[in-house]
């Protein structure tokens, strides 16, 4: 089976002869040919150069036995394309925060084959490179987790600006998650019409929201995206970190699969999921600096907990860190392979 | 009812008047006599001056109808008592970060009535202002959340050192959770002997942890803990920020009120805890910042979602937020006077 039958089978529930696996900001520092590339172009021009971005995207496939490619880029981007300028050092840092209702009207939504054309034409040289084998992840940051940045201006530890926003000045917060939503859609639907075989949205901050500020503000534009891109029949994955509270309303936005961190039980989550969604994940980022013995152990605590039915996507419960040695990686993929076996091959 | 009879009462799932109330971080800088305190004091002189820290706890109590005091004081006074000192600059920063066994060679279990006897003569203060009208709470850390500050060595974006070392030397991370658990217990104990009518256990961080993490390095210490203080006859309140996924471990700590953040929903808790642990929370901090009529109508939700049975103590699900009007905190207190009767008066 190859990787791409395998992913595209697991997002859907279909049996597979073992659990893929694909490490979520699989190109970054721990890699020694990422940090290299670095030493020579600044992380935007990695984001916004066609052949740099797909280079980025390839290192790691060529490197380790992976089940998929995803697009290197950063979630930011189209908020960049939408008239709110970042700057990364190393950490994003916005011109001109959203605070008031004046701010949006600097704000429009993007074409994105005009204004993010670069990542179409990463996308179509990836295509060419990887071939029929490997699998292409398009991605997108999900309208709440951009707008946590938006609002915040950067990084922070609390990041309480958009429900701070939600709850002083909502109609503020609800044109901008509306902005968003357009922008996202048409983004992916981009992505997939370039040649991605699957998206992600990554709502990282979603579990920063109480629940029910997720089923008001979150849910109905998780919901539009989704049905917006239903049409090209590609897997959707939704991730969110520390979302555990919020499965129960995860499973209504038409995900084909959800992605949980590492403190969110995949038991539990099969539980409430049911078996027509797939999950994906959820290895402790950290379990990599562990010896790989330990590795190895923990790899099979993932699988037991995924059980044996399909549906199913190895992968971190977050994305890797970058003092992660290379070797460690190799020791998870080949517990992956030595234990994600299932009987359940088609 | 007095305060203090109201909320002993609900930590033992007792029906009470009304649902008691008091907020985390009362005193705080969001109070301008607070900020005036401050002018003049730094913040480890308030927590060590006896007299100073009495005032600051003073200061809520004084505006506001609470249902309980809570000690003015750090979470990191007692490791900084270890022999790891701590600056405060305003975010905590640790001279010398746990890396190495060595590093814990340096440490000792402290006498808590010598080495931070300025805590328990402050709460002699305080019982002797408060009277029997208002209950005092202690407080202290919970090993695992004082182990993540002690390894990270300050505050921090991600606060995944103590992971890291859980995976890399796990006995460096044993012995320095085993020597935070016997001072914890020690801490506590001699501020139930100086006066505390309740004390709280704040595992703040305990929330990064998989589930099986928790289980097997955070459940042990926190058993032996409530264990050792069950004698004293005082309720014990723990609580975890973004600790929904570990309910159903939390439930076997020994704890009277479990205390949950924000994005935990309440109904839910009550399922997992069963009628015999009181929760406390939850609504989000960022409430606060909405309009009063606002805060009135995200109270009774919190109120309905704790459903009508004794063993509820109304709380924010995380301290109170520099930047809240203080007016505010007057709306949400009336409102739950007025929306917390349960017709399930003694």
């Amino acid at each position: 089976m190859s990787a791409n039958g395998r992913f595209l089978r697991a997002c859907r529930c279909e049996p597979v002869d073992r659990v893929p696996v694909w490490i979520m900001r699989q190109a970054g520092r721990y890699l020694p040919e990422y940090r290299a590339l670095r030493a020579k172009h600044d992380f935007l021009a990695l984001c916004t150069t066609p052949e740099l971005a797909a280079e980025a995207t390839m290192q790691p496939i060529r490197r380790f036995p992976l089940d998929a490619a995803i697009l290197f880029s950063d979630i930011l981007i189209p908020a960049a394309a939408m008239g709110c300028p970042v700057t990364f050092a190393p950490g994003p840092q916005f011109e001109r925060p959203i605070c008031t209702a004046k701010d949006l009207d600097a704000l429009h939504v993007p074409d994105p084959t005009k204004e993010t054309g670069f990542a179409m034409e990463a996308i179509r040289i990836l295509k060419r490179e990887l071939g029929e084998g490997v699998p292409l992840i398009g991605f997108a940051g999900a309208p709440v987790t951009l707008a946590t940045y938006m609002v915040e201006g950067g990084s922070s530890k609390q990041f309480d600006g958009l429900r701070r926003l939600l709850a002083e000045a909502p109609e503020v917060a609800r044109r901008l998650l509306e902005l968003l939503t357009r922008t996202t859609t048409d983004y992916l639907a981009a992505q997939i019409e370039a040649g991605a075989d699957a998206v992600q949205l990554f709502d990282t901050w979603a579990g920063l929201l109480s629940p029910l500020d997720y089923e008001t503000h979150a849910v109905p534009g998780l919901r539009r995206i989704t049905g917006a891109l239903r049409r090209y029949r590609v897997p959707i994955i939704y991730y969110v970190n520390g979302g555990g509270a919020l499965l129960e309303r995860m499973r209504t936005i038409g995900a084909d699969v959800i992605g949980v961190d590492w403190r969110t039980p995949l038991d539990g989550a099969r539980r409430t999921l049911g078996s027509k969604i797939a999950v994906q994940g959820n290895l402790d980022p950290c379990s990599l600096y562990a010896p790989p013995e330990e590795i190895e152990r923990r790899v099979t605590w993932v699988l037991a907990e995924a059980g044996p039915s399909p549906g199913h996507i190895f992968n971190l419960g977050h994305g890797i860190l970058p003092e992660t040695p290379v070797e460690h990686v190799h020791a998870m993929i080949e517990a992956v392979h030595r234990h994600g076996r299932r009987g359940d091959t088609p």
